[in-house]
């Protein structure tokens, strides 16, 4: 186990990476899907469930744990890795978008950010050196600097002044972080939908010399083609030996495409939040549980697939759980889910190695495209 | 494995005994604890772990098997152990129970008794002859006659009426099961509060010759000490080569105090209900995850538990899920409290076996008359 935080590219097709971070807690092999492990917990999953699946690391959210159980405690208790039995490697968010997306009386200016609890109503600081602080209390192996996000479609100064605004953090982020080598702090290009802002922000990023870049500020409503246009404008202005990270994203096409276009890591809750409304994703496309036409049906949701949820248990078990608000109906298709999402990147990552991505992205696609099972 | 339906003492100790009930799907040890499986799901947990806790049997619903996904589904699915993923022995009650407590618009009379459904308002006709119908629909290995059930306090004339007709439904269900070898219909002594009522009931159901007794219409509010003297009245009554299953109770306290009155089978929503609302069984007594004093409590509900949920998570951790009402909290919760109750069920059978029953029933009690853990 490397004692150093870092990364490597093992191979290249295209603009497409296959890559590894290390670090002490342990590799990720990259392109890499995170599981959102909201408040210590990805919702409705086992944790050793999480890891069979081949996650290599999860999310925390800073803004919800801050909240609740609070960071003193789960520094006390031992950091997030103990205190939700996940000894893999985690990245933290800075807790900056749910601030501005979740909390109450936000008041933000030069200093940071100041609001109240969604909870509670209790009063809270953030500045970039407390989200820090907070990342650094939790155990965080990658901490992701505080940002301002703008929401789309903005006013073009509005969407500068904050990605101005987010490079200033960036470098008090990058202060307070400090000399941590078994450990990063990433930093997150801004600029909304404007190539001339995403170049920039990228631009004087890398010249902070961090070890690794996201890109924040995307998949907030945009159509696709906009956050890929972002994607060309920032990936070639950010250093080719750090991870990027796409933050929030995404669709599973949305993850083929990103990919091609230069990204090594994404997050996003839609395999978890899918899971609890009923819907699987599938290399048939997304299927509705709810729906009548399941009742009946005595057919896996994949029977090729090596995950339980996916294979083992019927349609109709599955719509009668999802009917009758079973807990089960949810924990199977968060599995069935977060097992599919994984299954991409595994092929995905071969894809890269094999020098076949647009190819394999195409008949994955065409899966998709050619939808579920006809009705039994 | 067996092919017929069978019972047998393997030991006693004062009144209890040590059994084992046979089938062609499995045997039960007994005293037995059958996790309540309502809707086809033991709530919040994978068939797997139910059976890895030494789970014999489970319980169904037919009331709400029957509203959904319906009984003749479950029957074209191949049966409720293939649809729901449980290879192993299933009781089924029989649906009135749970159209006394939850169907509106009830009308009961000789015949049998007509409602309609919570969920939808529909229609529906439940005599005798259709209960074991739709307990046949759904494959079940032990089915209960259609009794119908007063709640405690009420009127002698009417316990006496409702106990009068349900050993006419008794005789009702047993024809209409006929026979089949592999299979059993249990019928249900009632009476209430009266042991009068309870002895009449069980001598003429005892003259049924049926392959197992029930003791219904108790734990539905009165205390305690009178659910023991109705056992004490009634279980002399039954025949001792047949099993005795008491219908749901009850607490761990309430399983001790009737084993020794000759209880060989029990189901209760209990630990799965206390399971969602924050509450674990162990051996130090019930403890509620909500409370402030675990917040910071690093240690697990019980060490020495060979189950991971009561083992391996910090109560900080689970007062933190259940404070955020996380799903894993209830399933942790949940499967703590199963993994409690098969435990006390095997310490039971070991007990008896030893003819200790009476000196290990009041360890456990000193146990939990003791107390949780003190504060850290």
């Amino acid at each position: 186990m490397t004692e150093t935080f870092g990364f490597r590219v093992l191979a290249t097709d295209g603009l497409a990476r296959r890559g590894e971070v290390s670090m002490p807690r342990g590799k990720i092999r990259t392109p890499a899907f995170m599981p959102v492990g909201t408040g210590g917990t990805v919702k409705t999953m086992y944790m050793d469930q999480v890891r069979a699946l081949g996650s290599d690391i999860i999310l925390g959210n800073t803004y919800h744990l801050m909240l609740r159980p609070g960071a003193e405690r789960v520094a006390r208790l031992g950091g997030l890795h103990h205190f939700s039995r996940w000894p893999h490697p985690i990245l933290t968010d800075s807790g900056g978008f749910q601030v501005m997306s979740l909390a109450k009386l936000r008041k933000l200016d030069e200093k940071g950010v100041t609001f109240r609890s969604h909870i509670d109503g209790a009063a809270y600081e953030m500045s970039p050196e407390r989200s820090i602080e907070i990342q650094g209390l939790l155990g965080s192996d990658i901490q992701m600097q505080l940002d301002e996000c703008i929401a789309l479609p903005g006013e073009e100064k509005d969407i500068e002044r904050a990605m101005e605004l987010s490079l200033r953090w960036a470098e008090r982020c990058k202060a307070a972080f400090g000399d941590q080598p078994g450990r990063a702090m990433f930093g997150i290009v801004q600029g909304g939908d404007k190539a001339r802002l995403r170049e920039r922000s990228a631009t004087a990023l890398s010249e902070l010399g961090l070890k690794g870049y996201a890109v924040g500020g995307l998949a907030v409503g945009e159509p696709q083609a906009v956050m890929l246009d972002m994607l060309e404008a920032t990936c070639p202005e950010l250093p080719a030996d750090k991870p990027r990270y796409l933050m929030g994203v995404g669709t599973p096409d949305d993850i083929l495409k990103s990919v091609a276009r230069g990204i090594d890591m994404f997050d996003c809750v839609m395999p978890t939040r899918a899971g609890r409304h009923g819907l699987a994703y599938t290399r048939r496309g997304k299927v509705n549980l709810r729906n009548a036409r399941h009742a009946d049906d005595p057919r896996p949701l994949d029977e090729e697939s090596d995950c339980p949820a996916s294979r083992d248990y019927s349609r109709a078990y599955l719509h009668h759980l999802v009917r009758s608000q079973e807990a089960l109906g949810a924990m199977l298709l968060t599995w069935n889910n977060l097992a599919y999402y994984q299954r991409l990147m595994q092929d995905i990552r071969a894809a890269i190695e094999a020098g076949e991505l647009a190819e394999r992205s195409a008949l994955i696609s065409e899966g998709w495209a050619r939808g579920d099972l006809p009705p039994v």
